[in-house]
């Protein structure tokens, strides 16, 4: 049995979501409702106690963040590699699925949160405290404390927009150095990552990522989308 | 040629340096002495432009970030592994090593960068300004800005000790529920990496890690000192 608990085709769930049908791996869809909070379930809390998402599952074996998620997948479907064979392409494909999680998704994710305080600061106070109270990841918990009770402020937004300049322009930098892909000579673990959170720039910040502002990174989000797998994962609604 | 540059066997320099030394694989070892600021000369900037440290070098190749140097070292010397041969094992391992480069060491850094205010708070003005200027990264530069200037709030260094409090804890319920090592039956890069940060703890914070208060990881800490290539490794002054 191998099933992926995902939030749908976006951000940390992409990842696995798209290294999954990118093998051509049969696996039990589990779409998780962000919105109705379905990963604060105690049933789903059964299987991630945190109410992290994404989650593997296979057979009776967890499987958690979402980068380690793939590496596990390339370790257990080693066929249609997505990891280069090189070790030195291999460490660099690594730094940069370090790097999304340690400096692009935190900067996008207060972009995103930002975005979502209108729809948060229109639940009811009491029932928010009790949704709070029921968040077993003390992270995610101040980060939905803040966007209820305040917003993020100017300066917090300036600095995330500031740090997601410099990683499109990392970006740019890599793909002119290197070619179709962010490194080696094929599409990688790397892209998947990087493609798990760069559509939310181009979309929230066209003035950073665009045709005329990253043409190297636009470039590359176009051949991304061209592939068979990401057409497959975008014509499917996840949210049914 | 196999040269490794790093700050000593103390935090993220110990992780790649204790990897070598258990290997038994000889290397140039390449000291940077922090305290001179070795790392911000132009001749390491050759090397790692953001003045990074530690950085591999392997005949022409430089590999950067040490959870991903052992992956690397694991990757091209297999003898003797530290990565555990079962997938399932090795995502935990991951899972650990991540844990450590995103919560454990930003935690740590804060009360390690707080105790280095009295030295720093001594450098000339315009010299620490200059500085500043020459650090390439700009987090670290905002790092030193923020100790140079003030040191860290009582909340900050209170919210870090909190931080740290819940790693010890975590460590302490896996070791409970593993045995000797941190995940499967055996020694390995998830042992090594959580060591490069953990005496830090023991030193700084007895009330939180130490014999009562943390007997598992007490034990554990014991157990990595016994072994040869700790002691070999403690055993060599790198300050020469």
């Amino acid at each position: 049995m191998l099933a992926l608990y995902h939030f749908g085709p976006v951000a940390n769930s992409l990842t696995p979501l798209l290294c999954l049908i990118e093998k051509g791996v049969d696996f039990d869809d589990r779409f998780l409702s962000s919105r109705r909070w379905e990963h604060h379930t105690a049933e789903f809390q059964a299987i991630s106690p945190e109410g992290m998402v994404p989650v593997l599952v296979h057979d009776d074996r967890i499987v958690t963040e979402s980068t380690v998620i793939n590496e596990y997948l390339e370790d257990v479907f080693p066929a249609m590699p997505l990891r280069p064979a090189d070790p030195w392409t291999r460490a660099r494909m690594r730094v940069w699925t370090k790097y999304v999680d340690e400096f692009f998704c935190p900067a996008l994710t207060v972009l995103g949160a930002h975005g979502a305080t209108p729809f948060v600061s229109q639940i009811d106070k009491d029932e928010m405290q009790r949704r709070l109270e029921r968040m077993p990841n003390a992270e995610v918990r101040k980060k939905w404390a803040i966007i209820s009770e305040r917003g993020f402020d100017e300066a917090e937004l300036a600095e995330a927009r500031s740090r997601l300049k410099r990683v499109i322009d990392k970006m740019e930098a890599a793909l002119a150095d290197n070619g179709d892909w962010i490194v080696g000579d094929a599409y990688s673990l790397a892209d998947i990552k990087l493609y798990s959170m760069a559509p939310g720039v181009e979309r929230i910040l066209p003035d950073i990522c665009s045709e005329t502002a990253s043409p190297n990174v636009f470039a590359w989000l176009r051949r991304i989308e061209a592939r068979p797998a990401v057409q497959q994962m975008r014509g499917k609604d996840y949210a049914r």
